[in-house]
Parts: C-alpha cells; sequence; structure tokens
C-alpha cells in the first residue's frame, strides 16, 4: 500500500468514526474550504476548528484529505464533504448565514467586521484560490487580513486559523450563554 | 541525493542570499523558536513573519530546515540561528525584550496582553514543548491563546501566527509613524 492509499484508507476509517461522534462546535459560524489541495491544509483547520469552536467545517471538492494533521480532531469536529461550491453556498444561505471571502485589496479588514449571528468563511485553493467568478455570488462579502510583508499571501491554515481565532475574539472567548452568567 | 540533503542544501543557499538581502521588519517583536522540527513549521513562521512585520525570527537549536514552506520569505526576513535558549535570552533581553512563552493554564489571555514597547515570544517543540524548567527563567511571562475544544493544542505554526497577528493588530497595522499622520 502506497502513502497515497495509506491516507485515502485512514481517511475512510475515520470519516465513519466522525459519523458517529461528531459534535458541531459552539459557535455560529462555519468554514468553507473550496477546492483545497489533499495534503496537510484541510487537517490542520479542523484542529483549528476544534480550538475555536466552529459549528462545522464544509469540505467542497476534495474527495478525501490526509487525516494526521488534525491531530485526532477529525472525529469530534463536525465536518461535511460538499461536491461544487453552489452546493455549499445553497445549503448554508438557505440556513440564513452571511458570506465572508477573501481577497487582499478589499477595504474592509477582518478585525473591523461585526461578524452577524450567522457567518461562514469562504478560503480558497492554496494556488488557484475560489473556485467562481465573483460575479456569480453577488451576497458574497470580501475582506482581507491586514499585513505589512511585500506579498499578500498567508498559508490557507493560518489565514483560516486566524479568522476562527478572530470569530472567537469577538465573543470573547464565552460559550453562547456565559456571558450571561448562567 | 536524498529529499533530507536537496532540503539542507537549498536551507544553506538562502541562507547566504539571506545574509545578502534580509531586512528588520517594521514591528519592535521576536519570535523565538524554540528547538522546532526541521520539516515545514519553521518556513511557515517565517512565511507568516513577513505578512505581520516580525523585526526578526530567531531559530533555536535547530540547524536547519525545510525552506520551501516559507514562499520565498526566507531570503527577505531577518532570521538568526542560536544554539541554546539560554543564548537566545540573553542577546535579547540584553536589548530590552520583555519575553512570552505560552501555557494553557495561564491567567492572562494573548488578547488581554498590553504589549510593551519590545517583544520576545518564545514558541517550543512540536511535541516536548519548551526546552527550559519555567524556574530558570523567572522573568519569562506565560500566557494563553483562548480556546474552546477538547484539547488545547493548536499548530505551533498557527499559534505563532495568531501571536503575531495579534501584536500587529494592537499596533492596528499601520507601520510605525504612520499612524501620526507622517
Amino acid at each position: 500500500m502506497n502513502k497515497r492509499q495509506y491516507m485515502q484508507k485512514s481517511f475512510e476509517r475515520q470519516r465513519l468514526q466522525n459519523k458517529l461522534l461528531a459534535e458541531e462546535g459552539p459557535y455560529p459560524f462555519v468554514v468553507i474550504l473550496d477546492h483545497l489541495k489533499v495534503d496537510f491544509n484541510i487537517g490542520k483547520i479542523i484542529r483549528s476548528a476544534e480550538a475555536f469552536g466552529a459549528r462545522a467545517v464544509d469540505v467542497v471538492g476534495t474527495q478525501f484529505f490526509d487525516p494526521l494533521p488534525a491531530k485526532g480532531c477529525m472525529k469530534r469536529v463536525a465536518w461535511t464533504m460538499t461536491k461544487t461550491f453552489f452546493e455549499s453556498y445553497d445549503r448554508w444561505s438557505r440556513d440564513g448565514y452571511a458570506f465572508y471571502a477573501f481577497s487582499a485589496d478589499a477595504p474592509l479588514a477582518l478585525h473591523e467586521v461585526a461578524f452577524p449571528d450567522k457567518a461562514a468563511f469562504v478560503l480558497g485553493n492554496e494556488g488557484s484560490g475560489l473556485s467562481f467568478p465573483k460575479e456569480h455570488y453577488p451576497a458574497l462579502n470580501y475582506i482581507r487580513i491586514p499585513q505589512l510583508g511585500q506579498v499578500e499571501s498567508l498559508n490557507v491554515a493560518v489565514a483560516a486559523s486566524i479568522v476562527m481565532y478572530e470569530f472567537a475574539r469577538s465573543r470573547n472567548f464565552s460559550r453562547p450563554g456565559e456571558s450571561l452568567g448562567d
């Protein structure tokens, strides 16, 4: 069995365990991963999703991915697989989620966003970015993670983690209900 | 030439280019990487250090590392190699830096810290954590990145990136001098 086959087998096993064990996180935000590579970023993002209380991670257009970087979180975090961005958009927008995607030239910076009750964060492929033209989804909001370097490019797992951190920060890292003292 | 040898050769070449080209980032913080693994986290952290304007990255106790995940930032970011944490501590503390390390049970949360003029962030090995006992460096401040998951553990490159993001955020992402209108 080569490395890819092993990765695939391990993925299938953990996917089954996930169906039995996964629970939605405490915060009403989802992370939509638009056609990411199979190697390590998806697992890393699932690990951060556990840490920052994401309701779910929607893996769009990727058939399988390496479960190892998720460090055991693949069983617990609610993640789903969706074939196309349109299906994912349709599902979460029916459920009342507002969409945010990232663009280096967006005027609005992440830390200035007043997040709504339900937020969906869309992150594109490591090389090619989003799988769709912006004009197909006019309801998407574009925001940027402010940066000072010569190249405006963070690793996608780092960008996704910072976005989740910022959402949890905006809720003061307290579980829904906690801040009212109950 | 095997993969490790190739990595090492590419590392040495980029290290030389770095000596010619690197410039300190605009913000007075440094990231000290205490005995991290050779594979991908150090390069990723250097990439984020460029994005968030770190003065320097000090790679402690690691002989070489994979330059690929740094995506070209290895030439530009000022990074140094130091043999032991003691040497690194000695160097940056003489220069007036206050030290912050991370601990899941620290009472102070990252976003509540009023960062001083010069801050040094210490991140430990992926498996074994910091290379020294806490009591050897009583001047170190311990802080935590608040998390909601069952396991308090972010990937080290994600944790380092969030810390740098938070420092830049505390300075409103403006270059020193910019905020005064000059």
